[in-house]
C-alpha cells in the first residue's frame, strides 16, 4: 500500500478554507480539478501506510510551511474558478445564454 | 476521484525490470519502499479519472524520458536493497545470525 500524504493533507486544507476561496463552482469535478493541479505542483510524500501520514502532517506544523501550501492550494483554485471545466458549470452557462434568447 | 498518474507507470515499470534490479528482496513491503521512494522523486502527474492515465504514460512513450524514470527507479531500488527494512529480510538475517550461535 503506497499514499501520498499530501492527497489527505490538501484535501484537509481545501475543506477549511473552501469558503474562503471565491470557487465559482464548488462540485465534485472542480474540487478534483483543484486538488488534481494543487497535488502536481507541490512536493509528493509518499508513504507505505496510513498511519504515517500523520507524522508527514506533522511536518507541515510549522506556521510558514503550510501557509505555503495554502498560497499553491489559492493560486490552483484561482486557475480552475476562472476556467471551471465541468459538465455543472456548463450546464448553468448554455442555460443563461439561453434566457438571453 | 484523484490518482497520480506516475504510481500505474512506475508500478508497470517495477514489474518489467524487478528482475533486472538485483533486489535483496522481493517481498511486498519493499516493493512498496521501492515505488515510494521513487515516486518521492519524480514529478507528479495527478489526473482526475482512470482512462486518463494513458495519455500520460503516452507522453512518455519518448525512449529517453522513459528511461530516466528507469534510472530513477534503479536508484531508488538499490537504496532499498542497500539497507532494506521488512520484517521477511530481518527474521532472514536473524536466523543466519543464530546459525552462527
Amino acid at each position: 500500500m503506497i499514499i501520498n500524504a499530501m492527497e489527505k493533507i490538501m484535501l484537509d486544507l481545501l475543506d477549511e478554507y473552501k469558503d474562503k476561496l471565491q470557487l465559482t463552482c464548488t462540485c465534485n469535478e472542480c474540487m478534483d480539478d483543484i486538488i488534481a493541479l494543487t497535488l502536481n505542483n507541490v512536493q509528493p510524500r509518499y508513504v507505505t501506510n496510513k498511519e504515517k501520514i500523520m507524522y508527514i502532517k506533522a511536518s507541515y506544523v510549522d506556521k510558514q510551511e503550510m501557509t505555503s501550501l495554502v498560497v499553491k492550494l489559492a493560486e490552483c483554485a484561482k486557475i480552475v474558478s476562472d476556467r471551471p471545466l465541468c459538465k455543472t458549470y456548463q450546464k448553468r452557462v448554455d442555460a443563461n445564454e439561453m434566457s438571453y434568447l
